[in-house]
């Protein structure tokens, strides 16, 4: 039934939790373009302590980035929870990022009663706003561990 | 011949490029306890920032540091390089950090002229400084593109 | 230019090689279903040898699967190559597969001079031959080094 | 108390389970060196059928044996268990391995009552039956699912 696949969570109450769960998020000026059923896209504008020799975004800033989107595909599914933790997440760095807003988007793969796991693909933004163009700058897959 | 097997980095030297280059970083209140061959151990201290629901260091604090005890690792063999960057991470996380230092050792297995792969561990600091105690909190391997 | 964008290697090639190359996939009935553009499809049927406690195809048994449709995916874009090899697999078990022939499709999301990244995916075969339906039993990423 | 840290299943236990609850193995001329609470040694021989071009063992070899000798590991502390399924494999290989046997190393890195997660090393044997020489030619680490 179609209704029961409305996002768990609001924009409004992912971007609260990931602010009040963890607070160097407000380093990241994230914004959160669309919530699905087990899926998430993020933009992630950047800083200058984002950047790093070559004038290109830092590992750990996409490594950050993926993890967050991550986490909003999997509460996409089970709804507001801060206790929902990263287990693992392997990430690929494909091309150096120009200095430009990052687009990330996730998808679960699976969703079991104790682990979740997703993909997450990371590019660019585009000149229209929070979409993803060009060749992916990195790709990850991640698992979260549920309470 | 073992004067061969000085490391190519001084702790200044590596400080020093890792506050330039990442300078993000600067969040992360780290220091190296020591270089070797192929070898670095990191110490991170944290802040309030960097704690997460629950009260334990948040993922990315230990991806961040992951990617740098990895670098540092790297650079005793091939000298100060800000161009290296990281190809891939793999970390899993073990248990949940108490809210006290970490100390990370990476170790490389490979280095070609191309690539270098490493071994992370990351534990919780013991009662003296600098030194890794107990079960490890999070695992991870990585490998640096060289330039 | 699309004439740019044909597989530079055929079914039959690509069958081949891997019996020549890799002569343990004579163990596994494979056949290629498609060859895209830096895409390929294969089928694997199943032995009882495959099969492992639980009347479920075994773990190596994917993994032999990813690795070579990967191979498959990354030979459409360089041609006819015996020397290209596996640097890294990274592979997760979604759902224990029903014993019924597997499909596995690979995609490249980088090709550089002496790397190629992919991703996999696997699932159960349809009712129609080649046609992979329901959900992933696996997902996989991995990189072939280039001579 | 040092008599909890007796493995949980012995070589002969293990040589039998892997037998009957993964067929293929039989085509792997594997023989366990030792196992350790947490810990196992495997060594295998090969066949030319797990040879590829160049003369070197192929991937999939490599990563059944990695699978293998973890799923050992894991049994030393759980005892005697068909249905531990893997959950995930990261392998990186290092080097080519000569055709030689290989000895493969696994060790735990946690155990909980869902997962086990450990780390493997293998090299190619050394003049010495079942001892792990020189630079390792693949590092992996892995999650076995716990019934």
């Amino acid at each position: 039934m179609s209704t029961d696949e409305t996002p768990r969570i609001t924009l409004e109450q992912f971007d609260g939790l990931i602010r009040e769960t963890v607070p160097s998020a407000g380093d990241h000026p994230y914004s959160i373009i669309s919530l699905g059923w087990g899926e998430a896209v993020l933009r992630a504008d950047y800083r200058d302590a984002h950047l790093r020799a070559g004038g290109t975004l830092s590992g750990p800033t996409m490594m950050t980035l993926a993890d967050a989107v991550l986490y909003a595909a999997v509460l996409t599914r089970i709804g507001y929870e801060p206790l929902a933790v990263t287990a693992d997440l392997n990430i690929r760095f494909l091309r150096k990022p120009a200095p430009r807003p990052l687009i990330a988007r996730a998808r679960l793969i699976r969703l079991g009663r104790k682990l979740a796991v997703g993909t997450i693909e990371i590019a660019t933004e585009g000149e229209q706003h929070g979409v993803l163009v060009g060749p992916l700058v990195a790709h990850a897959t991640g698992t979260y561990a549920l309470p």
